[in-house]
């Protein structure tokens, strides 16, 4: 071991990287880390976090709104953008400082530079000009936002990396895409006060989600004042003298908005990491294939988070990183568990999910129950907002299981995640029935639908 | 059967009384139900739902102020009360509305009258004038704020009865009490602007809650501008010229304020029910003594929610509502189950709580492990706000199993409801680390946890 600089490398100083250099670390192996960029990865400096705060900011404009009902005056609020970036960056700054100092703490040696592979067990630092060697290599390079360079007038789009530091607030944008990061950020414009369109080539948006909240969430959207054009995509994006962007859509439909950003997927960040030098074989996608256990083909070579495309999460690059320690270091091989996963929307009303969507389980069970409830928060009383939560379980009627929970409405994301316990667990629907309810909340709705709303047999509904 | 006029004759309009009269009448028996002032119960009229219309009502002074640091410029805004109460007071009607149409619609016959026991099948319908005859009767009148009639002055308070209709907001409250109502009303009316005392007899507020919750509580409403003084009870209240009110505390301090509210305790509501004409035994405190089956020493009339002072929650009377049906109309002998009921306390910032506080699982187990974690809710950050979020959950060492799980903070009682399921379900803490974390959420600490923050063996705190 000792014929190496380094008994583990990390490529890449995002949530997974990170986790897998400092654990490494306090094993007392030797380690490095190079980030060329910021430390956090996408979820800290230009993903989960900064989104979220947005989302927050953007919530007020319902809460002012909603205040009048409550028996509150409140003249009409302003809102200022720059306030609100210099607000997020101290925050990201703040959080990136405690993750390059968790890395300095650990014993773990930082390169602030890109690193390229130039064979197996060689990374070349490129801002450095040299070249160190490791034992292990961790790829952790994480992804990117999908550029359209197909599109005419691409180059007058921005995508998720640039829209958390626009000089100034659009008063209208467009938003191509339909997935979640599309509809999180149609909300979040629409909140701040920005007239906001969402173009999809698909027929709904949030593809693979349960087909009640996609069609819920659509008809809140909408509701609330956002534009949704389906079966549609921009054909050319032209800049107009006036600086506004002229979009034709393939449908004959035209906009003119002040942005338009592309949410259409996220890619592997695989170009130019000397994957070829080292003999590293990827996806069609660029994806870094490896097994089970996030080994690539080269055997001393890993990979994990989004780089593998398997499941972009912040928490499975944590849990593969996790993993790979146990794999490659503690003599314990360990697969990453990617069964059941709780996911969030940070939609407006937000969206949390955990296991099979309806259409799935209708698929892969012979009979299902479908327990389903809409109904009003009961903030939306006094307020007036027409806004209805959404409830839904499925149940494997033969084993009684719980293999689905989709909720749409206020908390929606806390309580898919602890939903995950008892799905995760294998509890039953009785589980369910036996727990009391907490009055008044809206998550004892969950613990309160006795009767199956109705069934699915052999991939047929009957009531 | 066909000797009595009704084959079930309920007294009480509230949550359980209405459930155990609409599903008995949906299984063909001939069901009365005898209300003296407005169907819903304490739930609906004067406790859970209203109160937590108030709670939203003043959360919103709290959303004015951590808007600026998401980027809004907001005006001082003002308050109507007496808008808040006209809406509270539609909402109520409403919901009224709903549980008397509910109770026609199931073909039970309705009496807008009291009833008292005559004998043990006989009920006086006051207001008519008439006596009325049942096989069956079920008693679940619910209870009453406790009042204080040994406190000089006594006439001049308020209780949970008064407060939701006072006339006008007070400038200044002192509440007497240190449960959960006492906290709950502290939060609402320092939320709305007053200036608001709680002065509790004993050493800490929330007795019988987890200890971290309870000083958890203490100092965020301390650091609000609650004052909350302890080991201390009101001796006198004197009305002053000008309307305000003198209180003389029992540590020699003393406080002038426009209103002053006992939240001391609820009482069963059985006085003048005729009880002892009937047979029917009572305990010292007034509450109707009733077997595990909710059925009083006479084998014909039974007795279900707050009057019977088992465990004082809608949920619960809702529960022993339906077990009643299945034990006394369809053979089946339900006992109605009490053990791990989760709870919320819906003060700022709110508490959701299921299982054993630390100090119980101490004294009932020979080890368990504590897993603690405070910290700042992501909303927190830009705001400034200096309020932290206190996540704990309690092992039992040997089985493994969660037996405890306490939260204070944004969203608590929602995720009280939703840990309730795997709790009930007795699942263990390796269940809660096989759960993948949703991230950002603040739930996800409850399931990141993975190292315990003591143990507490044979009752003593261990590293």
């Amino acid at each position: 071991m000792t014929a190496y600089d380094y008994d583990l490398l990390v490529i890449g100083g995002g949530s997974g990287g990170v986790r897998a250099a400092r654990v490494a670390a306090a094993l007392g192996k030797r380690v490095a880390i190079a980030e060329e960029y910021r430390f956090g990865g996408t979820c800290v400096i230009r993903g989960c976090v900064p989104k979220k705060l947005f989302v927050y900011a953007s919530q007020y404009s319902e809460f002012f709104e909603d205040a009048a009902g409550y028996g509150w005056n409140v003249e009409p609020a302003s809102f200022e953008w720059s306030r609100l970036l210099a607000n997020k960056n101290r925050e990201i700054a703040r959080l990136e400082g405690i993750y390059r100092r968790n890395v300095e703490n650990s014993g773990a040696t930082i390169f602030n530079s890109r690193a390229e592979l130039v064979d197996r067990h060689t990374v070349r630092l490129v801002s450095e000009g040299r070249n160190v060697s490791a034992d292990q290599i961790l790829i952790a390079t994480g992804g990117y936002p999908m550029p359209h360079p197909a599109l005419p007038g691409h180059e007058h789009c921005i995508t998720s990396n640039e829209v958390f530091d626009l000089k100034t607030l659009p008063e209208s944008i467009m938003i191509g895409g339909g997935g979640y990061i599309a509809v999180e950020f149609a909300n979040i414009f629409h909140g701040l006060g920005v007239k906001t369109t969402l173009v999809y080539r698909g027929t709904q948006i949030l593809n693979h989600f349960d087909d009640d909240l996609r069609a819920g969430l659509h008809e809140a959207m909408t509701n609330k004042g956002i534009e949704i054009i389906l079966h549609a995509v921009a054909e050319e994006v032209v800049r107009r003298k006036d600086g506004q962007l002229d979009v034709q859509l393939s449908n004959g439909e035209k906009r003119t908005v002040d942005q338009f950003m592309l949410a259409i997927g996220r890619i592997p960040n695989t170009q130019g990491l000397g994957l070829e030098a080292a003999g590293i074989k990827t996806s069609t996608t660029g994806a870094i294939e490896v097994d089970r256990f996030s080994r690539t083909n080269i055997d001393n070579i890993w990979a994990i988070g989004d780089v593998t495309n398997r499941v972009q999460l912040t928490p499975v690059a944590i849990h593969e990183a996790m993993c790979f320690i146990e794999t490659a270091f503690k003599d314990n091989p360990t697969a990453p568990d990617h069964e059941l996963i709780a996911t969030a929307v940070f939609s407006q009303p937000e969206i949390g999910t955990v296991g099979l969507p309806e259409h799935e389980a209708a698929q892969k069970f012979e009979e299902i129950e479908i327990y389903r409830a809409a109904f009003r928060p009961m903030r939306n009383t006094l307020s007036g907002r027409d806004e209805k939560m959404l409830m839904k379980l499925i149940v494997d009627g033969a084993s009684r299981k719980v293999v689905g929970a989709h909720i749409m409405g206020p908390d929606a994301g806390e309580m898919a995640q602890l939903l995950g316990i008892p799905l995760k667990s294998g509890v039953t629907k009785d589980d369910f029935d036996r727990t009391m309810a907490v009055h008044p909340t809206a998550a004892e709705e969950l613990v309160t639908m006795y009767t199956p709303s109705y069934r699915v047999r052999s991939g047929k509904r009957i009531d």
